[in-house]
């Protein structure tokens, strides 16, 4: 299965759908597909310019590493010195905080990520689940 | 003035609209503020991997050089020494081909830029002005 | 449908079996997945350093622009100047020779893609299309 | 002494069957010559995105330091700042735990390493050196 881009964009409907109702503050919203390339992206007027990069750096991530980018973080703090290494290999984006969630089907297979940066990591990620709420039912029936 | 995320996604959909009546192929758009930084990203489903980037350089290169990307592929024909070692320069994203649009207001102030790949330069272009046209009145307004 | 591990190790083994019965100069191969994600590579005693650099960006080539590289190649003699450009972007990487060929399923979806070098991009070429055939049956089925 | 294919190839066939048999994760693994230049490479199915290239850090790392990566990240732990900033260093790879192993002769002469990711470091580097231990006979005659 692909991510569709009619898939992508109902994501992140529901996600500033949630976001706006939450008075969470301006995001960038990144959905990718299972191989890390862009899907669509959205920043929400006055999100700040880095927001762009650091959103496409915990949907990488994630499907970098094959886990939501909070429990990626979650590695690092007893790794330090790992994640350090790894961060700076050359190609490899990973911002470690949450936000940065797989997207699957109801099998488990990965069809992609989304990220989001904008307010803080447990908002971010509170977003960012809303979003693939919005698309349970399609995402049961891939 | 701005460019809204509302507008953004105006120029997109008039894009996609245009597309979509003339049999053009998949595609990839991206719409940049005026500091080159994206607003709004769509990939249309089986557009290639590399649609991304180029639709970036074509409207990086827009606003970098200050013109549309046909008029600047015009130029680089001319003159493609110049030009090879300007694409060359790390950091500098310039797609010589149509298809990268300057979006501005009724008194010639730069908001931003529209890029477009997937289809031949020509009909990239033609989408990108297709998108442009679809906000006219409100770039009048602005 | 994913390209799997098994399929690509197939589609190597049937290139160098005909590099092997057709005096083939020591070969560098890659097989990527639908997203340009090494699946396996070999480089074959001999091969020079640079080979798999350039089998690497002959398979992301295709896969980029959604073509093998003998019709990009040619394409790109009639538009040298918006090729150079391209190549020059941050993270594009398209070698301009035959060797790189997408691999697709029965119905025409990408699956991935293989890139070949080591011998002229012709004789390049033919082992990998060599590669392909030897899984054509598989191909179908998917 | 160079590593042939033939010879990386057993290596990689060594580690793929420790892991089958001891539950391991999916692995990604690449087997470099002494130049740190890639010999033979395979993803397992299922293996995230990013092992590749830390599989690639791991072997490349070793080589270049001229340990396995247990004791350098071991090394790493206490001289922390030392080793941010070697791997900040362009052009340097170096993931800073175990699973790159150097691969010696007999006589000790470094012909190459073998990089792995998928599991715990732990586990990642038993399966290296399960690779290694499979050509064992091999690299006492080399």
């Amino acid at each position: 299965m692909t991510l569709t881009l009619a898939l992508a964009e109902k994501i992140i409907d529901g996600t500033r759908l949630y976001a706006a109702e939450n008075n969470i503050k301006p995001l960038a919203v990144v959905v990718l597909d299972a191989g890390a390339h862009p899907v669509a992206f959205k920043r929400e007027d006055k999100a700040s310019l880095y927001r762009f990069d650091i959103a496409m750096a915990k949907a990488k991530g994630a499907l970098g590493m094959g886990f939501n980018t909070r429990d990626i973080a979650e590695k690092a703090k007893n790794n330090p010195v790992f994640f350090a290494s790894v961060t700076a290999i050359n190609g490899i984006e990973l911002a470690l905080s949450p936000g940065g969630n797989l997207i699957k089907d109801a099998n488990g297979n990965i069809l992609g990520a989304i990220g989001i940066s904008g307010d803080t990591g447990d908002n971010d990620e509170l977003c960012a689940q809303a979003g693939i709420d919005a698309v349970a039912a399609q995402l049961e029936n891939l």
